[in-house]
């Protein structure tokens, strides 16, 4: 039997029951997004930085030549920082080769929490590509939403139901699943807004914001659901390819 | 405008915006049935208390033949207690005139949380009730949803999905609103679920709990949509009907 959980909240981490499971953070707008892009951009690694002063010391050790720094805070890029947090900005010719010191609001916050494990990192544009890799995997699943500023955020939950709903249909034939409530809560969101994303823009808080803010053409990368067949994998403080 | 928010899981509970806020607890299996039921057979009052040592000292204080001690642990009723936490044992002949002392795991919690405040409690069995209540008061609506053991907790969610939907459609002819994301999604589990809660009930695992307990009459209880109109005030320690 399998267990698939979600956790819609950022505040529903709980430390106790992550042993053994496969482990997914979802930060759509936009850290996963823009992790997918640099990943198939050919950027070498991703370091996910909480503090901005750590970024740019770690940048200053890593040498500027083969480091970019990226991060925003609250949607803008950081002063002094080479790249924001748009995933249109992570093309081949700024990234190929480069370790990104990247610091994001949320997404950053979600995985340095996720540190002792291995992770995935998911968003629309590469959902498919998580689902099979869970699906060839053993082992019961959690996936967590990073939200915004600590709350619910529901790109990320639709993007969680959408793994749960397609990882579920995968092994349903093969085996007993068994969802969380949060799981079975964001299937019913998959069902809602899963094919309507744009729809979902509209009137999802972030996406409202960043739109406000001009960034509507990340908005309609984020929504390219499966554009980017990358797994990011989060390990030792890295993000990679994985294998 | 009025803004109506959704808190989904427990651990969303944010201090800052409460300031203003129409507030309402939920947590439908059992404690807001509960409470609804008891109010509803002509208890005069209920003490919400966090621990178990303290609600037999408050007891003690009020005068056992005037007190009831009323609560559960892990869903079973608490040794030396008069009453557990189901809605069916709460009958006006046990009740009526009473103060009852009230420990349960996940409401009282929340409540304990929110006690600067007013707070109204609802569950499926008020749902129309508070809604009313709401559409004819002025302020921004924030619905908390009690969960289970610190975890997000389906029927709670739908619930609150019910009051948002409900409490929009009476306030749209009149004003603007604007739902969160934790709303937002609360509605699509109510277009879900809200007229299913049978189903709902094979399927969210605090229901799954109790009727392994043996307390699928208090599921059924749980689930009779507006059978009692009633609107329990929390303030300053005390549940009521108010006025």
């Amino acid at each position: 039997m399998r267990r698939i959980r979600l956790f819609l909240s950022p505040g529903d981490v709980a430390d106790g029951i992550l042993q053994g499971h496969l482990l997914v953070a979802i930060d759509v707008l936009r850290a996963s997004t823009t992790i997918c892009r640099a990943l198939s951009s050919g950027a070498r690694e991703i370091l996910p930085v909480a503090d901005v002063g750590e970024a740019k010391r770690l940048a200053e050790r890593l040498g500027r030549e083969n480091s970019l720094l990226c991060g925003e805070r609250d949607g803008m890029v950081i002063p002094g920082f080479d790249l924001g947090n748009s995933p249109l900005e992570f093309i081949p010719n700024r990234v190929r080769g480069k370790t990104l010191v990247m610091c994001t609001t949320n997404g950053t916050a979600l995985l340095s929490r996720l540190r002792e494990a291995e992770v995935y990192v998911a968003g629309f544009v590469n959902t498919g590509a998580v689902i099979r890799r869970l699906g060839s995997l053993k082992g019961d699943v959690a996936v967590f939403c990073a939200g915004l500023h600590g709350e619910f955020s529901l790109e990320d939950a639709v993007c969680g139901g959408i793994i749960v709903a397609g990882l579920e249909s995968r092994l349903v034939k093969k085996e007993k699943v068994l969802l969380s409530d949060g799981a079975l809560a964001g299937k019913a969101l998959f069902q809602r807004w899963g094919k309507k994303l744009k729809e979902l823009f509209k009137v999802a808080h972030h996406a409202r914001y960043l739109a406000s803010l001009g960034f509507e053409r990340d908005l309609a990368f984020a929504a390219r659901m499966n554009s980017l067949p990358v797994v990011p994998v989060y390990r030792e403080g890295r993000i990679t390819k994985g294998e």
